[in-house]
């Protein structure tokens, strides 16, 4: 049996924590033979919570679990910790602005940085869930000096999916015959659900269905998928998001199939015209390790105008987050 | 690729059974090559909610989950099914006398019990984790005239493993160097967490732990674990009872480990002194797709006292409910 890895999530007590956690612990992330040990973060007041989530852990007697921390304490829950979920994070209640909504996950992310960086391990990867996710991952980046830009990424993996399930329910496959979707941007309505260069058992998507369901329905469905569930549910996705982040981490480690691509927010080095140095979702491989911006996609005009308004968002979130960046 | 099969999950938008589904769509109950479908049941009110589950699972886009079927119509729902997992149930609500809890029980498990006779596959295995589990059991049991009585097993892994995990932390090992503890009897605060025959790396148990340990913390401790994590969480076990559940029939199907035992509810064949046809916890060896009662235990005074008083209240609870007994 392999070491065990140390994972830490913050935010567990809260619903998505509670899906990821058991998970993880089950060896749903890297398999039957990786041990792991998981520290758990949250906030002062939701210890108590977070105690009977531990207790569960345990009374799971799970073979690959070994130690669980639980904490309030930055320094102690990233210590040494070499895979992060970023869960926790300030949700938009009525009558908050925007600027308000990321100031007050400014808070938060910032300390989280800067925690990760001076305790966690040197090769340690971050996923940022917690919304919104992509400008908190921002901020958590210029905040990390001893990380590099490509260790910090953001979650679109629950975009992705959901774009291709709702192709595949459309076109009645399953959706393991979908490949090559992209969800390019922000995890936000301006988030795009790209089906230019996508395959349905080898078919091109945009064969398959017609422009009008695509840009009028399609689109529209899986920007606003979010809301549907709440909507449903009287919760938002939890176990989804759970299982997405698993998803995304775990491509990443233990790469992605390389006969289809997966989209990751992550920092911008300018491919597609998308300015440097934002975190914005692009498709990507993933292989020995590391991630891929897959770099020579040509782009119809659809395309390349939705990618722009999605940047054109990111840049006014970065913008008034300025004060946090360094 | 092996065919799907198909999995049927009653109370399946309560929280074990949200905490259930994604784990088997994710593989964690037959492996990577076991292809599943999903039958979900609810009552009428609940299936709104369901809906909504069932848009978080097809979110997922788990490669091994194949259809999804969202009922209340308890023909539709385990129609052709393998596996049956009956979790949804009356809990007890205040001022509710234990004969109440029963009869409001057997309203749903009688129904269950007939239509799981009458639509299931030949062969289906049924898990009951809804309270009173045992007795739930020995209803559908009575009321499933096409199934043999081994089909049909009640939950107590969750009690079996919180017993593990607690002499575990005690002794300062890990849960999988224990082995061969049994949890005798009824999911109730009678059962019989019982150490006699329990090694710790290979030395016995009882070699480690002190009796009044043993006796006056860590028996009651395990018994009432429910109503310490409903104390800390504010909800009950959800997470850790899926994964129980998961562990259970795994093990029934694909074998239990052969150097321990697991304690699985089933219908008594007298071993032990216990009742006949009551439906009551013992140590099982699981092997072949089949479980087998481990019959050559010496037991000594303390735990025979223990086995006995269970039954006692195995015996009242099916003399309460005998009018749903064929």
């Amino acid at each position: 049996m392999k070491p065990p890895v140390t994972i830490a999530i913050t935010g567990a007590a809260g619903n998505i924590g509670y899906a990821i956690a058991f998970r993880i612990a089950a060896g749903d992330l890297f398999g039957p033979d990786q041990p792991v040990n998981l520290n758990l973060i949250e906030i002062e007041p939701a210890l108590p919570a977070l105690e009977g989530v531990v207790m569960e852990l345990r009374d799971c007697a799970f073979p690959l679990l070994h130690d669980i921390v639980a904490t309030a304490d930055l320094d102690t829950g990233f210590g040494n910790t070499d895979y992060v979920f970023l869960i926790g994070s300030r949700p938009r209640t009525k009558g908050m602005e925007r600027q308000d909504l990321l100031s007050a996950n400014g808070a938060i992310f910032k300390p989280q940085g800067q925690a990760i960086s001076a305790n966690a391990s040197k090769d340690v990867r971050v996923l940022v869930v917690g919304n919104p996710a992509n400008t908190n991952a921002l901020i958590a980046l210029h905040n990390s000096p001893n990380l590099q830009p490509h260790q910090i990424t953001s979650m679109m993996r629950l975009d992705h999916n959901r774009a291709i399930s709702m192709l595949a329910e459309k076109i009645g496959k399953h959706s393991t015959s979908v490949k090559n979707i992209t969800v390019w941007g922000n995890h936000s309505i301006t988030q795009f659900p790209d089906l230019q260069h996508c395959t349905v058992d080898g078919e091109a998507a945009y064969s398959l269905i017609d422009q009008d369901w695509y840009k009028h329905e399609y689109m529209g469905r899986v920007q606003k998928r979010g809301a549907e569930i709440i909507e449903a549910r009287g919760a938002s996705s939890a176990a989804s998001a759970a299982s997405a982040a698993i998803d995304h981490m775990r491509d990443w480690v233990l790469g992605s199939p390389q006969d289809s691509w997966v989209s990751m927010g992550l920092c911008s080095a300018g491919d597609y015209n998308v300015e440097k140095d934002l975190m914005y979702s692009f498709p990507v491989n993933c292989k020995n390790g590391n991630y891929e911006t897959i770099t020579n996609l040509e782009l119809n005009e659809f395309s390349q105008e939705m990618i722009a308004l999605s940047e054109q968002e990111l840049i006014k979130e970065r913008d008034m987050v300025k004060d946090l960046l360094s």
